[in-house]
């Protein structure tokens, strides 16, 4: 009955089904908005499908006892200069945030409200429409006024949006996928598991592309 | 006359030389040894050297408030498993000592008494003795008798290494390169600079060899 008790994550085991690659991203993580744009292309080359899991990394820091990488003086402007490096190597744009980290717990439940009412898709559509618009146009997703719009101009309902981010049903979805990914040893983002093997961070995108196309190494 | 008064780091500049790399590294640290294996073969691709400096990251985390990602419960045993794979991707042995990490200042001292009296040849070639050493076979790197060892193993004059290792000349040797690294904002190892650019990590390997062919991105 704690904090804790959320269901526990199972990769699926379908053996008849092309497995899927789950991908667990935070949406005030740089590194997430470039592994959210070549996830897919990478693991459709391979035969799979990837499901997103938004989550907070806040949830993952607190049980994990980490902190952001810019809340360390020494390490903060390496890593702001590497955000936008790493995302200059996979050829997308970057601009650092002003206002950066920021709570994102109103973008994540609008995922869920999606993945779950629509499809899928419908959640991968806005995690792009979203994270793009955060580190590239620097649009505030903290920001009620700012996020309804964004929602709008993506083509969302855009008061349904905020009803859903308000509503404790989504609420609790959020919860749940928080702690499904920490009792999966999720400690950070981008996080990808694939056939039971963790992967943590933008830069293992090599060693998951050997994983997909040759097996455990 | 504090701490952190060592030399300042200052790139070579010298146009008619090929620009080296400059690569740092501890002897307790996993992805120090990866990248050890690999930078000579990849910067000489592209007509460069390689300039090791020997570092403690017990210095390093200091400075930068940054502590081991072993010590962090959650991270741990992540970390442990992805050290062996990340030696895997590259074709290397790998076996997590039982002992880690350990203070290292001792192999680190013998690496500048030899690339000062000797040649930075020399000292590359122990380097790689010694984290071979502790990463595949467990030898206590931290122990004085398995250190000595190690060096007559490894053709050289057992007792000289010894009485380096002892020597305020090479303390005070290895201390002024930590001040070195600190000031020019290294926080972790491997650490790289290249043409006055920073990489940290053995997972930068991608971005390094990109530079290096085709110029900053």
């Amino acid at each position: 009955m704690d904090g804790n008790a959320g269901p526990v994550y199972r990769p699926a085991m379908n053996p008849a089904a092309p497995a899927v690659v789950d991908f667990w991203f935070d949406f005030s993580s740089p590194y997430s908005y470039i592994a959210n744009e070549w996830v897919d292309a990478l693991v459709a080359r391979h035969g799979r499908t990837v499901h997103r899991h938004a989550i907070l990394l806040g949830a993952t820091f607190q049980a994990a006892e980490l902190r952001s990488p810019v809340s360390y003086p020494m390490k903060r402007e390496y890593s702001i200069a590497d955000f936008a490096r790493s995302a200059r190597f996979e050829g997308l744009p970057y601009r650092h945030p002003e206002n950066f980290p920021i709570p994102t717990q109103n973008a994540a439940r609008i995922f869920w409200w999606l993945h779950d009412t629509d499809s899928p898709a419908a959640a991968a559509g806005w995690s792009r429409a979203a994270l793009r618009a955060y580190f590239t146009r620097g649009v505030a997703l903290n920001d009620a006024v700012a996020l309804k719009a964004l929602a709008g101009a993506s083509g969302l309902d855009a008061d349904a949006a905020e009803a859903a981010w308000n509503d404790a049903t989504w609420k609790q979805r959020l919860k749940a996928e928080n702690d499904a990914a920490i009792a999966a040893g999720i400690f950070g983002a981008p996080s990808f598991m694939v056939d039971g093997e963790l992967f943590w961070g933008n830069d293992r995108k090599p060693q998951i592309e050997r994983w997909l196309a040759s097996g455990p190494f």
